[in-house]
């Protein structure tokens, strides 16, 4: 991130990644940057039309805008169809990972029954048990922990302390955060009239390929069969993935979303942070679901759910809380004031 | 789980678990495995009605049925009166876990004044303070930390990961999911008018026997007595427990519940997942708690309770939650209504 | 705990921490305890008005409570204005944290290009990278991964299994519970049509002085710029913090909070456990917001905010709930009813 990083000019830019260019496109930028703290060596960008009142204050050395920002300024600009999109390739682009350093530390244990490519890294203190497999240049963080016939693909990132247990399956291109747990056991449990007897988990977790996986998000393993995550699905911190569950391609889910056993989720879905899903539920493809809502059923059809009680001053809410457990009630009188007022009418009407 | 796999006939399981064999019970099977996927050489299970019609077309060696589903099918059968369980010890024999290799692994440290049971196995990097003590046949995963007087008993199984605080007890036949930290500091602080004062965290937390703790699950100590949770508890994933709960022998929870400081749950609860329960509220026996419910005072009857605003489509969700805000104004106006009404009535009755 | 801990006089303590003694100051006690459970050598305190029948029974040697409860027992007694304060004062008098260990663990790998101070204690199976720093009398526990150039101030206690990245800042007199993750990557995603790509997150995380943060709590790093949690923060357990979120001093957060990209939290506010708040929120300083509670806009004004559906019984519960999805048609109902009473009224005028 200091001076000496490569440049490019909004030429390059677009020959890589499309767009079109307006104003001085000979401009080179270093690096991206908010439209609020750009600097004369960066890019900034607006993705949306709420911030367009800091184009004209913004110091940066170019922008990257819509289409119906084009002539909202008159920095030299990209115009692209997909801003969002086109910042994330140049912020990639400036800002690649860093290079893996091959080889397996020296505190690092591996058994010797573990195959490990030589490209990989494995970091201090990581732990690679007898069957585990680690592909091409994929990284194994300090303090990972993977278990016996662990799998893990190509050019994978596996972050400082991720646990993965016996027998999982990781595939290419997957980032693994700090804290992840991949295979624990699902809350298998049969009570036998006094108390809970443990139902051996012996199925896998197998997770396809360009999946992300949030920082202490845990996927259990399957009962039976395997949980699956279906390649391209990105999860984000603190989720749970019960057994059985399997998730849809490209579906994306926000931090802390609970997930109970043998759901099924479609592909391409969106789903918020804090979202509870109950167990057996099967949802569509292109579903969106708001954050903090429960789903309790299944959902047929795409489209944006929601569900939450909305928020108030405190003594807003106790004074409308307290007529949540009599609605049954009010429901009622509404229906019998109905009646009655067609009563009168009629009496009326007959007078 | 391969063909030199032990294999038991129908006849051997009932001697072992009670029920009845129908049909064949010669019968060999080598593992478990669900309606759909059972191959030639697996027993099934059917625990729950809705999945009758998968009977026909299995194929299974054979079944494990409750009394009702008796004649459903043709295929050599157990009749069991809890199908479930019976699956679950016939899936515990079949899966026994892995046996462990006694003894320290070389890159563990273990302090010279901890005491570990020669029967134990200590995993890679996994770090033993001073004082702890490991009973007969427990195995401490890789990078285990055990604090210092903390005290595992026999036969129980700590996998990759887990933290356990300083002088923390955990009994027999306990096991402890990757990523849970059992003892950190519970959340207590006092405030002088302009900032938080910690209040030390001088409580343990107290784990009795054949109690099972999921992955990132965390338990806090106690401020001034211990934080304990009683003989057969079963908690899931990412589950919170603050400092001074105490949760009551057999009760089992769903993942990602939060219960607040000095809750007091009872024997054989059952709490759905993603329910927070607030500081200071006790629950009796015997009591069910739907998922995502909030618990905001205690509970005195054994029944089952639930709380959540149902979802629905997006847009019909709008349309209804603006009157939520609006509860008290309209129970208001129903009962200016009704008082109208009767005046109206009256005044007709006079007319 | 034992016998030769050190003990204080009544006097000796409102010496240190003010407050005025009714009684025989000259007792001596040795540790704190509740009311229930004080031994002859404990020091117990009233702090909740609920607790006061408790008072009679304690066998405590001496008690702290405030000006109303004064008289209300005849035990030794210090009176304060804030007698859970004077007890965390006491509290924390009595049991010290326990001294470091200057030094490195043999089993600890630090980076000879990293800088550790030498009276700091490096835990077992810590890892150090390259660049990154620990100040004075700091304790890096057991199996701690810094990152790169990441930054941990003085005094500060990171306990077993921390995960920090690269280039992450922690100040002086922090506490980070087991199983936090700081500076993992934020949920930052760009969708081409057809899948995710992700977004580099370039920003780090700093974290002020005398910040606790809980067991497996998470905060991610910046997409541009830095997360920020501000002096004197508080973080319970399970804790979510998104990137580019900025939490002003002094503020605390109950456990299973999920914060979402870009909120501002302001200054002195009080948070309850599970709430969740919704992406770019901006909160006043001052705001309480009540457990469980999703927070869907910016709050301007302090105060306390909730919103949570109560909880009843399951049968209630399901009677009351289905009429939540009719609200909007109960709305028009109740205007229709009064439009029509409006009409009848007037006709009976004109009649």
């Amino acid at each position: 991130m200091n001076g000496s990083a490569p440049t490019y000019s909004l030429f390059e830019l677009i020959e890589r990644f499309g767009g079109e260019v307006v104003g001085d496109g000979s401009v080179r930028i270093a690096r991206v940057a908010t439209l609020e703290n750009a600097g004369a060596d960066a890019i900034s960008f607006l993705a949306n039309e709420r911030y367009l009142h800091l184009l004209k204050s913004t110091a940066a050395a170019a922008l990257i805008v819509g289409p119906t920002a084009r002539d909202a300024v008159d920095r030299p600009r990209i115009v692209s169809g997909n801003p969002y999109l086109f910042y994330a390739l140049v912020s990639a682009l400036l800002n690649p990972e860093r290079a893996l350093k091959p080889g397996v530390h020296p505190s690092a244990v591996v058994d010797p029954g573990a195959s490990v490519d030589p490209s990989a890294e494995i970091g201090a203190c990581a732990v690679v048990a007898a069957g585990a497999r680690v592909g091409a240049r994929t990284l194994i963080g300090p303090g990972v922990s993977l278990g016996r016939d662990a799998t893990v693909g190509a050019d994978s990132r596996l972050h400082a302390h991720v646990a993965v247990y016996d027998a999982c399956l990781i595939g290419d291109r997957v980032i693994v955060h700090s804290g992840a747990v991949i295979g624990a056991d699902g809350f298998g449990l049969a009570f036998d009239g006094e108390r809970w007897l443990k139902v051996p988990q012996v199925g896998r977790v197998r997770i396809g390929n360009d999946v992300e996986i949030g920082a202490n998000t845990t996927i259990d393993r399957g009962a039976l069969e395997d949980t699956v995550i279906e390649d391209g699905v990105k999860l984000d911190n603190q989720i749970q993935i019960a057994h059985n569950v399997r998730i849809g391609a490209h579906t994306a889910i926000a931090a802390c979303t609970g997930i109970a056993g043998s759901v099924q989720i479609g592909r391409h879905c969106r789903i918020g942070g804090a979202v509870g899903i109950a167990g057996h539920v099967t949802i569509a493809d292109h579903v969106e679901i708001s954050g903090h809502t429960s789903i309790t059923k299944s959902i047929a059809a795409r489209g944006a759910y929601s569900g939450v009680y909305p928020f108030d001053t405190n003594r807003q809410w106790r004074r409308n809380a307290v007529h949540l457990r009599r609605l049954a009630e009010m429901a009622r009188r509404l229906a019998s004031l109905e009646e009655e007022l067609e009563k009168l009418k009629g009496a009326r009407g007959r007078t």
